[in-house]
């Protein structure tokens, strides 16, 4: 499969996982993911050693997950520590477990060698540990494409002119053509920022703060490679500040996690969390905006399925866009990531 | 795929063709049908050359069609008129446009080399623009099997008493058998004819025409290559010259165009057309003709798409049956005209 | 495909077969089951030579099957003997009719080469025939599992206290680790029982025959290649010689006969048929048997349907448990007999 291994991808939100083992495939490979009885959150392959059987369909007893065809039980390392009616146990009596961290409530899982896996590296998000400033709600889509398309997606906002022409899109073709674009590399991607000044304020953003003029607004996308698209979008009164002098509090303002997990080399989930700064007390306002995004990326997850379609058919040509510059660089990052991988497995001594 | 591809084949009936984009698969590819803004009828390879979208979930606007995921737009001939955001397009940007022909309700696809693209040879079928005369309804249907199977089907009617032995073939096999046959090769094909002389009319045709004693009947299939039968069937009063004479009016008469488009090589789209010069004035006679043929072919498919399954398993043997001369004809001058096109390929100039 | 060739599998209860052809896929092939005009059950393979037609779509004519394409009739041996409209019948006019034997309620059929189909073979089962002292209700279970998987999970009862935990295995799973175990070679296979001695009767055991105190259990599994597994389960009061004198009348009593049949590679019919040696006069007490065990085959097919998913993606490895003796025994013989069959086609003599 075409992705980047070394890395750490989103595996659950914390909330998905309990005591009942959860299937997923990720990275190609069905896992099950399930939190022990003392509550550690663990991601194991979805596949007895025994007899092959999943563990998926096992239950968390106290000595760890068993496996219900035959009774093995295995601890969250992925060694059996129970096999009925025998005292010992094979130490080939082991499944594959994941490297996991579950931090400001989301599981990420390392799908590469193990040996690498560096915490450090995990995207930082406090937000999501952060429910009275930033109130929201976790989203799940499985979207029948590679992941990178669901990144492409994010990063060239004209499609919002015609794939949400009738949502959020409606009528801003001209103005997301025209806004000023600012895009730049980072040591883990890319990060691009639209700026709309002075400009009137969308009907949404006026029922959210009441706004009484012209706002200036921006948009602010970074792809954080492997997977991660943060988004921080808002508008503060119109000449107060915040294109030239970074002021951005005191307006309308939104976050978006967008964070795409692998799972076949067509098909991917869509983690995403839309988070507000704004009526922050009002838990309805946390429900509209999940229900808008929701809708909003329905309308996505039928281009991108669509297009999985068309260019596993036809992979070439793709001709492109002036509009496309932020996604050529996130589409080169991660080539340039897959090379460094591609030359690491390469170049590992070989026995004579 | 397997089929004559240098030849015109019915890519949609001029009425399935508006402004909403029509999703097809021809020849094995995703093709996009439509009417631009000036009310001319195209067809697109089902990709837009941006991102690899299907145009045929964009919309036609002034320009052409517009495809909805970041707003191309492409004119009839493939080529891009519009993109958003820049003035300059480039020459590569441009997608597979196939020459087509509307005439006589029906859209005429070319799906080999634009080249050699000749309108002179599509089928003469003006029954299709002739309303008064030969009242008709359009009818389409998608067949599981390859599309030559659906003419093996027409080309040996003995399948008529066994196939369709609870409906037209009612008590028919010993009287098809029976039947006068006769089978000639044309410059395009095959045609045969069955006479059933001096023979009771059915009664579904006195019921059209007041036939008071027997008549001279006959069923003229016509295979015009790659993928039309052309059925003309009726019945005069017995020995009034029908048979030898070529004296046909003035009696029952029912046309059907059967034509057959490959979708892939192990299914097709069966248009059809049944068409009747008789009680022309009565429009729900057309109906009752069209629901019965209908029907009928509802009980072909089920045979050619089980045959289909079959075949794909074990393609060999098959056992010719003294019933089988037309269509063993059909299908010898197919596979000339695949031989020639094969050696058209082969013999083509290569660059020292 | 991996299965035992030469040898007989169950094709169809006998009760299934009648005038109304049958399709099913056995061994990988196609095949119609179905019953002549003289009450003879035969099998062909599902395909007419003439035109690739499933002869399951024909219907039994006072001839033979007749091919409702174009009405080729074939007899129980395959041989074509009627081709409408012509008196010739080729000799090559025929399709593979499999050795088949009807005993015992049963049809059991060859899958090798027919030369050397031996009905002495056939699993010597006359409890179908006996509806007196052992009445039976006949079932078939569709499971996406390659069918050794089914007779895996007969081999090995420690599943019961995981898989059937809410069912009949409820609070056994210690009990059967514990039980007292026998396991040996057959010249067919293998045979295993299970003793449990002076044990709390089972609700019901008691219900079926009133037992006052304890009783000794027995759980005799015979596999009996290639697909059969012979079940026999029963108990009788404690201490009366069930165990070392083999006096197993007067108890409770249950025999099962499951036979697998290879459908495809990762997919097998479940045949089986249960009988109760105890109630014989009251219906009732068979179709609540029947019940039982067929929601509790619905719990296995789970497993053995997923598991098959698992060791289709990750063949291996397996780590085999102790409690795996008699399932490993199982597989060693049909290795021994897939080896002998290899190495008898490939001592052939070749032409020099």
């Amino acid at each position: 499969m075409s992705f980047i291994k070394n890395a750490w991808y989103i595996a659950a939100w914390s909330s998905e996982i309990t005591d009942k083992p959860l299937a997923r495939t990720l990275g190609g490979d069905p896992v099950v993911i399930y939190r022990d009885a003392e509550g550690k959150a663990a991601v194991l392959q979805d596949r007895c050693c025994h007899r092959g059987a999943p563990l998926s369909l096992g239950e968390v007893v106290p000595m760890g997950l068993q496996c219900n065809y035959h009774g093995m039980v295995f601890g969250t390392d992925g060694k059996c520590v129970h096999i009925p009616g025998q005292d010992r146990i094979p130490s080939k009596a082991c499944v594959r477990a994941y490297p996991v961290v579950e931090r400001d409530e989301t599981l990420w899982i390392w799908l590469g060698d193990p040996a690498t896996a560096d915490p450090t590296q995990i995207l930082d998000y406090p937000f999501n540990s952060n429910h009275r400033n930033w109130p929201h709600k976790y989203g799940l889509m499985q979207v029948a494409g590679h992941y990178m398309h669901v990144i492409d997606n994010l990063m060239d906002l004209t499609h919002l002119g015609f794939v949400h022409k009738n949502t959020i899109g409606s009528g801003a073709s001209k103005a997301y053509v025209d806004a000023l674009m600012k895009s730049e590399r980072t040591p883990t991607g890319v990060r691009f920022t639209r700026w709309m000044l002075n400009h009137e304020p969308p009907a949404t953003y006026v029922k959210a703060v009441g706004f009484k003029g012209k706002v200036d607004r921006w948009q602010e996308f970074e792809f954080v490679a492997p997977g991660n698209v943060v988004q921080f979008t808002g508008a503060t009164d119109a000449g107060t500040g915040a294109y030239d002098q970074n002021k951005r509090d005191g307006g309308f303002a939104l976050r978006i996690l967008h964070s795409v997990t692998p799972e076949t080399d067509t098909s991917c989930h869509y983690f995403f969390v839309p988070a507000h700064g704004y009526r922050q007390d009002e838990p309805e306002a946390t429900e509209q905006l999940f229900d808008e995004i929701y809708r909003t990326f329905l309308e996505d997850k039928q281009f991108i399925e669509k297009q999985q379609e068309r260019l596993t058919r036809w992979p070439d040509p793709q001709v492109d866009m002036i509009s496309d510059g932020a996604r050529v660089q996130a589409r080169r990052y991660v080539a340039e990531r897959l090379a460094q991988e591609a030359n690491a497995t390469d170049s590992r001594p070989v026995a004579a």
